[in-house]
């Protein structure tokens, strides 16, 4: 083979994936769903490109020739560094700042969009991949705050998920005026505290308390080390989670008791006092439109340690699914956020506060797939006009074109054979509800012969030998051969009732 | 300033946008017409991502280090150039032969999606934009090519645009069979000749003589070099064109006289015979299926002059707007294709034939918006309930979660104001319906006031001065405070009533 010959392996780059007309489907309906729960509470859309300055994304290093590993970055031609973005919420910030005099204050907005990740994939781990956000730029409050909690509950109800779900809820604040408390000055220690917490789900009460003072020896042996907190201060935190010796976790607690719980002993802080009241607004509001129940404050709620600057949330589905160890576990969290004071305040004079939060798109189509709230995965397929002789091709056309022209999904054979069984393969696999068949007997006859696959396949499950399945012809019925008649008994099969019915 | 709080400008790369609510609702709902009738047509959506292999699209310079400008391209970790896919074809092309043994055959496939180009960006010529895609791979009859074309027509009668279009229709192979009867050898020379018939609309029957002998020297002076064919040779181009002596261009002819006229003696040369006759099995079609007049033969159509190997088609716009000169002229091109038998058999040993065509949704868009077809350009907003009193915050709440309840857009005012004015200003901005009032005064009468701002702009324009403005409260009216008896009074303005039958 010569070099102009040379074939190309035709594959895709590690960590990206083609989707298919099912999986298309169902996550279409399923954003469909999101939005109008976001056009509900009064968001619009507002989407922004694929690129932004790299320096706008707030992860350029300084001290390097190249922005960060992490993210797809190239220099343009003016030498800038563009990235492609890694989340939906840098690029609101810039968006909201760049037009800030003309938006409306709050600015509520709505968007999904696909997010880039310059890392080393793995399974279900991929390096494009889809997020669904909402923010409100402008709003200081905890209702704020409140309403995305709210929101995110709505949605999960939307998608089918009533029952499964639980929205966390906790506050930056209370933690870092626990720190002061504490008096924990490395910022290395204080996030080997912050990650013990973030495990009291998993590890329970003795783990946790292993991680918080000398360390903890896992089933496997393998060795963590541990903050080294003295046994009072361990207490305050736990106790302060709930899950100190007042009670076993927060789980049961309702939310005016745990917040009073977060509160109770550590009022001479000002930042734990301040995001306890927070919380206090929040879970009113919760009461008063009726979320008590779905929306949980968990003072256990972590969600990651930098950027947020109050309130965060966290959307937990709580039906069990088997890990890697054959393990029931909770199927965990499938989107959360909170208030980000900081970030658009990088690009303006005056501080503007914001919160959001972002749902992962494919990990919830994944977990309405496990509870069978997922959409339907296969599209109904074309009715197909076999062509069986190449010269009435403009007939077969006329058919194709009075089928479509009565809203019907239909298509004439375009492939490379008169072979009548592999046509009627071909509209098999495309999940086509009939196929229709006119050769020259039907046509001096003036009928068409109409092949009902559904009904065809579930009839010939029944035939045992193949000279009554050709004698039979399960599904196969006779109509007339002008348009009109083929229309109507087209119209007539449920597969294609259904698909006409689907589409209004 | 210090380094610390060093203000990023808020801005976007050169050549990118950010997409609006208005915006963004028009083109969701221009691409759920085209899909429709993509679907009724029998083709199914598929996706790729955002990244190929730069050797998958076929743009890679062997010759250079860097892969060639015009697409954006950056180097994995493991040193392999990736490419921002420039067009939804290569990517396509990719797929198919990836997946050559799971894929019905012909598979018929559809796409929206962003495509990149790395180039200068101008006036209307953006980096990022989207394109609309449907191809047929695996059928190799020009049967393909007509229902493409069909399809082109049926897509521009559903946009609202029946009478404004035309998709001509030519094939590649009736010029490679004239280029061989005219024994023209040099590429660029052919390339002259090519660039001149596609001028005959523009320039007409004199300027693209001129172009084709001696060269042309236009109104402002400026010269360009003709192909220097003898004056046989043009004649034969332009009888071929249906531009010669015979006739004064093809626009009136029917599509039958115009394909004898393009075969009319040249019927020694193989390939120009071959598409005439695939031409012939087209226009059959379309006589069958009722399209003549919609779609028309038109020898003049060039479309690039690379890649197809076959029938090349393009949609053109005939309403009239004017350039930036003031004259006159067509809309023109909003999408075309053709056949393209090459593009797979890059990755494959097996020839595989494909057809396919592309429509640019921005300026499509931009032609609806001309013609008064594109949909609403600014969403209803929230129905916005007035934070009078913080105190009061849970009875706002509820009040709002009723409404939502009801399936009513709505919010309670975020904003850090108890300004009233300010807050009607907001819900203005937002295009909200109404804003719903509830002060000291109204909840001890267990009352709320509706004011309607639709009703009350209408109203307020009457009004001449100030005190019989405030007196009067154009648009306002009083409720009932019980959370039934305001989601009534909600639900019956005429703003929410068609927001919420456009949700239906």
């Amino acid at each position: 083979m010569n070099e102009k010959t040379k074939r190309i392996d035709p594959r895709l780059p590690r960590g990206f994936e083609d989707r298919l007309p099912g999986e298309i489907a169902a996550v279409d309906q399923m954003i469909a769903k999101i939005k109008a729960v976001y056009e509900r509470y009064g968001f619009d859309p507002v989407e922004t490109p694929l690129f932004e300055y790299t320096e706008a994304l707030g992860k350029f290093l300084p001290d390097t020739d190249r922005p960060n590993a992490g993210v797809f970055s190239l220099q343009d031609d003016d030498e800038q560094w563009m990235s492609l973005r890694y989340d939906l919420t840098a690029p609101l910030a810039r968006h909201f700042a760049q037009n800030f005099n003309d938006l409306p204050k709050p600015y509520r907005s709505y968007r999904a969009g696909y997010v880039f990740r310059n890392e080393k994939p793995g399974p279900g781990r991929f390096r494009q991949f889809m997020q669904f956000d909402a923010d409100t730029v402008g709003a200081a409050g905890p209702e704020a705050d409140a309403e995305m909690c709210m929101m995110m509950a709505d949605t999960m109800d939307a998608l089918g998920l009533a029952g499964k779900y639980v929205v966390k809820v906790n506050n930056r604040k209370v933690f870092d005026g626990l720190r002061e408390l504490l008096e924990i000055e490395d910022d290395q220690r204080w996030l080997v505290v912050m990650r013990a917490i973030d495990k009291l789900d998993r590890l329970g009460l003795t783990g946790v308390r292993a991680l918080l003072g000398d360390g903890r020896k896992d089933e496997s042996g393998d060795f963590t080390p541990g903050a080294n907190l003295a046994p009072g201060q361990i207490d305050r935190i736990l106790n302060l989670t709930g899950w100190g010796e007042a009670g076993s976790g927060s789980a049961g607690a309702a939310n005016g008791i745990t917040i009073d719980n977060m509160r109770r002993g550590n009022e001479s802080n000002a930042a734990l006092v301040a995001g306890c009241d927070e919380l206090d607004v929040m879970n009113n509001m919760f009461d008063a439109a009726g979320y008590a129940g779905r929306i949980k404050i968990d003072p256990s709620v972590i969600r990651g340690l930098e950027y947020y600057t109050g309130p965060v949330f966290e959307i937990e589905l709580t039906f069990a699914v088997q890990n890697e160890k054959g393990q029931d576990v909770v199927f965990g969290s499938v989107g959360g956020g909170g208030r980000y004071d900081g970030l658009v305040s990088r690009f303006r004079s005056e501080p503007v506060p914001a919160t959001g939060f972002s749902i992962g798109v494919s990990r919830l189509a994944n977990a309405l797939k496990m509870t069978g709230n997922l959409g339907a995965t296969e599209p109904t397929g074309p009715v197909v006009v076999l062509v069986l002789d190449k010269e009435q091709t403009p007939r077969y056309q006329a058919i194709t074109s009075a089928l479509r022209n009565a809203g019907i999904r239909a298509e004439m054979f375009m492939g490379n054979t008169k072979n009548f069984g592999k046509q009627v393969a071909y509209a098999d696999k495309r999940n086509s509800p009939a196929v229709i068949i006119e050769g020259t007997q039907e046509r001096e006859a003036g009928k068409v012969q109409i092949k009902d696959l559904i009904v065809g396949k579930a009839e010939a499950q029944a035939i045992k030998d193949n000279a009554t399945y050709k004698s039979e012809r399960p599904g196969q019925f006779e109509c007339d051969g002008d348009l009109a008649s083929i229309v109507a008994a087209v119209s007539a099969l449920p597969a294609v009732q259904a698909w006409l019915e689907r589409g209004k």
